[in-house]
């Protein structure tokens, strides 16, 4: 058990919580029961999760510790209350188990502003680093991206874009150890002389970055290539990011609904969706926003990855496995080591 | 003739000119007949054209006069190169027809950078607005969007987004005259409190226009809820409202292709795709994006339209389609109406 990777858990964010937490945990072990290095420190008011652990047979006492804990942070809370009433909740101490005890990554499907506000209290920023941000993975043609900042930051300095850089591409090496991560800046057009001075700027830097040998810097990216693969590390400020990121999911589900609607209108295209069913099935396997479920937290000394809200035991399970692989990888080492690049470029110049 | 909308267009524009325009404009006047009133003044190489309009069948003297044009825009020129060398081409003169002779409105599918500026230097910006904006349409799940500003400013005041709002109001009630326009802003969330300085001090202002008349202001928009219908027309700065609708046409794409190769994968998905053969062109009908085309530059005295330098004679139909509504509708007085308005609260406040 001490050479495992410790996750901890606030079982008490998020709709349907503890049930939906605890069976993504339990899937999570059963697709794992070959492996032994994994162990969970779960977060909550212990009754009321022993009375729901006997319906999920793949955990047990090898596997998970209960920290009992009855505050629970309110998805109603402004952050900067939740603050203030949150010290000793689940959540609280899911992340604060980094610090008092062996953890290696804290996952919570709770109040975001809260658990980003509480996370950099707790745990704070790395050297260097004057924001963290809130990193994603999207889906495109040939495998994963990730996309960062997502909404944690409005407002970003040429320092802030370039840190996110560095700190997408260990995030994408941790994940992807076979890839080279391969970065762009998202912008409204690919030549040089385009976008704002900030990003003129920025530009320039990550040029420079690219001989260090972290990633491979592309350029700046347009909207339409995001979900070509040509790169795999896509980086803005929070407020851009927030926008690309929603404007995707409401595109993709404006077109999957009228598909719906338009398949299910006469006798042969219901025909049809027997003959395809199972592709069709694929398609929505394929592009599962379950499967791209956990938001993580990068800047801090501590990796913390959020669960979206509303979403179910299998979404909170890849978010399980997502805490996993990035525990296991050393994440906070690789992020360190690219950002020592940056810092060495800035004393030369 | 004289009771006629004129139509001034740039035949040499955009990629496989001027086959693809005379193609859209003889299509126009094909699904048109019944009409009498609208007339077209073509600027371009008038042995070129003339070679050209015998497969166009529709096209007769009644209907266009052509201004032989020998200069033309390249598409690579950069907007202050096109400048220089672009006075007396079919760009320019199709513009300048709104000054010297009697044109409504002037429709290109050239360089956007350079069409944009020779529209500003010639037109002029109506008085009170300090930038004029690009707007697009969009479908949703109810019917159109008008989206502003796509791209022509990257930083943008208080009052330029609320001059954006009032013109892209009177650009849907001209389009769509039944509905009232609802106007939102993008933002990273719903609550007030969310998002920039900038966008707090336009929500506010925004709130007090609402009880003129003009819009139904519905506060903030996210990403997600641009293409559910509630709210169309949707304001944002150029840099955001670009990536936006890039993310939106990348992601469009991205679904496409993949339910495209997952249908043929196999025999079975294969003949579901015989079944369904009408409905699936359906779809793609109802989201071709040639149906949309046709960027609007608001905020000068007079309107002009940018097709898609890509599209096809099918997309460049509809983007004359547009031009005639606009021309029809008069546009330009009910954004001057609208912008009184704007102007009026000013003076009061």
């Amino acid at each position: 058990m001490s050479d495992s990777v410790k996750i901890a858990v606030d079982l008490m964010g998020g709709e349907n919580s503890p049930e939906k937490n605890l069976e993504g945990i339990n899937l999570f072990v059963k697709k794992n029961t070959n492996k032994n290095d994994y162990y969970f420190y779960l977060y909550g008011d212990k009754n009321l999760i022993e009375n729901k652990l006997k319906q999920f047979k793949y955990l047990n006492e090898n596997n998970y510790k209960i920290f009992d804990t009855k505050i629970i942070v309110s998805d109603e809370l402004s952050a900067m209350s939740a603050i203030k009433k949150g010290k000793g909740s689940s959540m609280w101490n899911s992340i604060q188990s980094q610090i008092d005890s062996d953890a290696d990554i804290t996952l919570s499907a709770g109040n975001t502003g809260a658990l980003l506000v509480m996370s950099k209290m707790i745990l704070k920023t790395l050297d260097n680093v004057d924001k963290p941000a809130l990193a994603g993975l999207w889906p495109n043609e040939k495998n994963t991206n990730v996309v960062l900042d997502l909404g944690a930051n409005i407002d970003c300095s040429e320092k802030n874009l370039v840190d996110f850089s560095e700190m997408g591409a260990a995030l994408f090496k941790s994940l992807f150890p076979e890839d080279k991560p391969k970065v762009s800046l998202l912008n409204i057009g690919l030549e040089e002389v385009k976008g704002t001075e900030l990003l003129k700027n920025t530009h320039a830097k990550l040029k420079q970055l690219d001989k260090l040998g972290d990633f491979e810097f592309k350029g700046y990216i347009e909207g339409n290539q995001i979900m070509k693969g040509d790169s795999n590390v896509i980086v803005t400020d929070g407020f851009t990011g927030n926008i690309a990121l929603k404007t995707a999911e409401g595109t993709a589900n404006f077109l999957t609904k009228t598909l719906k609607e338009i398949l299910k209108e006469n006798i042969f295209s219901r025909i049809s969706i027997l003959f395809s069913y199972f592709s069709l099935n694929k398609f929505k396997k394929k592009l599962d926003p379950r499967k791209y479920n956990g938001a993580i937290f990068l800047g801090l000394t501590g990796p913390v990855v959020k669960s979206h809200g509303g979403t179910d035991g299998l979404g909170f399970y890849y978010s399980v496995e997502l805490c996993y692989k990035i525990a296991k990888s050393n994440l906070i080492n690789k992020i360190k080591e690219n950002l020592s690049h940056t810092k060495k470029l800035n004393e030369e110049n």
